[in-house]
Formats: C-alpha cells, structure tokens, sequence
C-alpha cells in the first residue's frame, strides 16, 4: 500500500536514500522498511574508524536481510581534493550496483536531505551516472525526536527555528538569540562544555534542554547544564530558547 | 518488534500525539501505524470551517479501523481568551477516555512539535489532569519531504537552516539571509505572489524552489518564481539559500 500512494518510491528509482531517523527504528518510516525489503543491495557508511554502522544497526530492528548490506568507507578529509577522489573511490560500489541494473538503498542516520554523508553520494553518482534514476525517502530528524522526548514544542504559532552545527566560535550562536525563537544545536561533540557555558553566560539555563542518544540504549534528556556534568556531547541535540520579540 | 525497541511508546502512556508526517501515507513511521493499531480512540482535529480530517486520511492509508476516529474541531479564535476557552472545550473528549482509561492517540500533519495543534491541545490535558501519561511519536517535517522531492539537501557541512512561518510583513525576510544557508518558509496560503516578488526583487529566482502539497495527488515542485504563476500557496513549502559568508 505504501508503494501505490508513495511518491518517494518511484518503481523506477534504482537508488534510493534513505534517512533511517535518530535511533530508535520504530522511527523508520514504512516506504523506507518496504523499500530495504524490495532492494537487492543496502549500503550503509561507517566511517574509517568505526567499522559498525549506526543506521545499520537502526534498520536491523526492522528485520532486515544483513547479508543484503555492503558497508562503504566515507571519507574524513579535510582538504576538498582529497575529498573529491576519496568520495569518486567510495561511490565506485553503488555505481557499479547501478550498472549492473540492481535496485539499491543507502542508509543514513536521521534524514537525507540533513548533514548527510547522503548529499555527497549522491552528487558523486549524478556526476558520473547522470541519468542515473535517483530518489530520496525523508526520515526523522534528531531535533524532532529530541523534541518529542523533551515534550517540548520546537516551534508553535508564529515562532522561528533556528538549527546549526555547534560553530567553532561559540559566541557565534549570539545572533541568533534575538532572530529566533528556538535554536536547535547539532553536533556538539566534545565541545558539551563550552556549549554549558555559553548558556550559563546568558542566563538560559532554564531555557536549554539536551537529549543525548535520543532512542538509542543509553538516552538522556533534561537540562542542558544537568547533563553536561555527567555526559558527552556525541550524538546529542541542544534545544534552547530563542529571545525574539 | 517496534513495541519493545520504542522509547517512544511506552506501555504506560494512555495519550500518544502522533505525527503523520505532510501527505504520503507511506512516512508514517512503523511506530505510529503500531500506535494506531493499539489505540482504543483516535481523535484528529478538523477546522470549523471544513470537517475533512486531512491527517486522518493520510493514517486511513496504513488502513485505520475508521471506527476509531473521532474528530475535534480546532478553535481558531484570535483573542487570547475566547482561544482558552475553545481549547478546554475541545480537549473535553480526550479528557474524558484518559478518565474512562482508554489509550488514545491524536494525529497531526507533520510533526506534533512543529506548528501543531497537538501543542495547544498536550498544554490543556495537562494543566487539567497533571498526572496524565503522555508521549510523542514524532512525524516528518514537509521541509524534508519538501526537500526529498526537489532532491535538495536542507543543509550539509556546517550550514545553518531557518524556519519560519511566511511574516506578516515579507521584507522581515531579510534579516534570515546573511544568517542562513537555507530558509524554509511555512504558511504561504494565498501570500505565494507577495512572497515571489521578494524573490525576485532579491535577485534569488534560482534560489527560490517550492513544493506544494508534498506527498499529495496535486504535488507540484520546482521554481518558486514559475509555480507562483499557476499554484496557490496552501500547504506548501518554500525553500531558499540563504546568504551567509
């Protein structure tokens, strides 16, 4: 039934992405557990020094065909050309999948379309395969499952959004203080800390909330300046309050 | 099998808002579907003005026991207090199977925490039985279904992305472009022209895509400038690059 009335899953796509959401797999949407079930090959990235792929393990909680995944190094380097030649290297598999005419998915963490090893994939494949047949299923961002644990709106009535890496510069985080009404902070890493005193600075304490792991085994959620004492800023979602008048 | 990996659906909660995401019944998240299938009452909120539940037809695609489905109109009242007043009114049948112990879900287009009624409706449950179980299975966002279909990503790298409803007055507009790399505006309705002209006025006919009624039999997608001549505005989204440095 998804298949009739789902535009994102064209019978003529032979490459799919799939955003595979934050965690927790009952947030995979059903195009996306029908699509992996119909694909003959599933490609998932790890990185070069995790060889276990989180949206693998995610789409594994929907029963998944393992011996159908085919993990693909991304790559990690700074300067562009490097990149360039490591992302044509790691694409080589799904072009060749392509040729050889198979229909094939390619997980990713949360949805496609956000800071997604999915958006170079994809460019790689079109770069080289143009008229490759190339569709995209959304998934379920972190913020929205960080906000549903929380309770917390992310945005209601007229408010506006604001979601950003962490920027290296902290302080950089100020100008959006008075344009939004919620600012959404991703990829904290190690940087939980300086994030913590950054709100602190500003009074927000009680106005950021954090959600580590969201879905995953090991979730926390609650006050941002809480968790920051007792938690690592890997794969957590900041929420905090914007002062927009 | 979605049951015990969920945090999101714990046994305990007797009330679940659920996002049905913006139109394509397959990006119901298998959660959701499970959800529904559980619940002893399902309400959805319909206008006054039109009684057609749009987020229970979407879940009517996962093949709902129609049964189930009670509809709560939705005030829309401007003045804060005539607003409150709707707001106890329309939570009384939900109030009254948390009383009579059923589990009951609510459905919402897109994601519960985004310009949603759920939001409204979660605040007047609570402040009236504070003890009631709640949780949230969060839903996908048409900006990334949006996305998806216009084969954009959103952001990648260390871009930065705002959302907002369309504003009251549309050169507000401009504040967002040396912040963002992205802009997704929401609630265009019958504004699609006036928002087109600030396009074009600021040189971003390329950087302006539009998606109306994503997921939808009447979904459209490309340039916002071309749409605007032919489509109306409702329920859609507009995605433009931002200008940041």
């Amino acid at each position: 039934m998804a298949d009739k009335k789902s535009p994102h899953t064209r019978a003529t796509a032979k490459l799919i992405g799939i955003g595979v959401g934050p965690g927790d797999p009952g947030l995979l949407p059903l195009a996306s557990a029908q699509a992996i079930k119909e694909a003959d090959i599933v490609f998932t990235p790890v990185s070069r020094f995790s060889k276990a792929s989180l949206a693998a393990s995610i789409a594994a909680g929907t029963g998944i065909d393992e011996s159908k995944i085919q993990k693909i190094t991304f790559p990690m380097a700074k300067d562009t050309e490097t990149l360039q030649k490591a992302w044509t290297q790691a694409a080589a598999p799904v072009i060749k999948a392509l040729d050889n005419g198979l229909r094939a998915v390619f997980l990713t963490l949360g949805d496609p379309s956000v800071y997604s090893t999915w958006i170079y994939l994809r460019r790689e494949v079109e770069a080289q395969r143009p008229s490759a047949s190339i569709a995209v299923i959304p998934g379920i961002m972190a913020a929205n499952a960080a906000a549903a644990r929380l309770g917390l709106p992310l945005v209601e009535g007229k408010e506006r959004l604001v979601l950003l890496p962490l920027p290296e510069k902290v302080g950089e985080l100020d100008a959006y203080l008075p344009l939004a009404d919620r600012i959404v902070v991703y990829k904290i890493g190690s940087r939980l800390e300086e994030l913590a005193l950054w709100v602190r600075e500003r009074g927000l304490d009680e106005q950021a909330h954090l959600v580590v792991g969201v879905g995953l085994d090991r979730e926390a959620a609650g006050r941002l300046i809480d968790l920051a004492e007792k938690e690592q800023g890997y794969l957590s979602v900041a929420l905090i309050r914007g002062r927009r008048e």
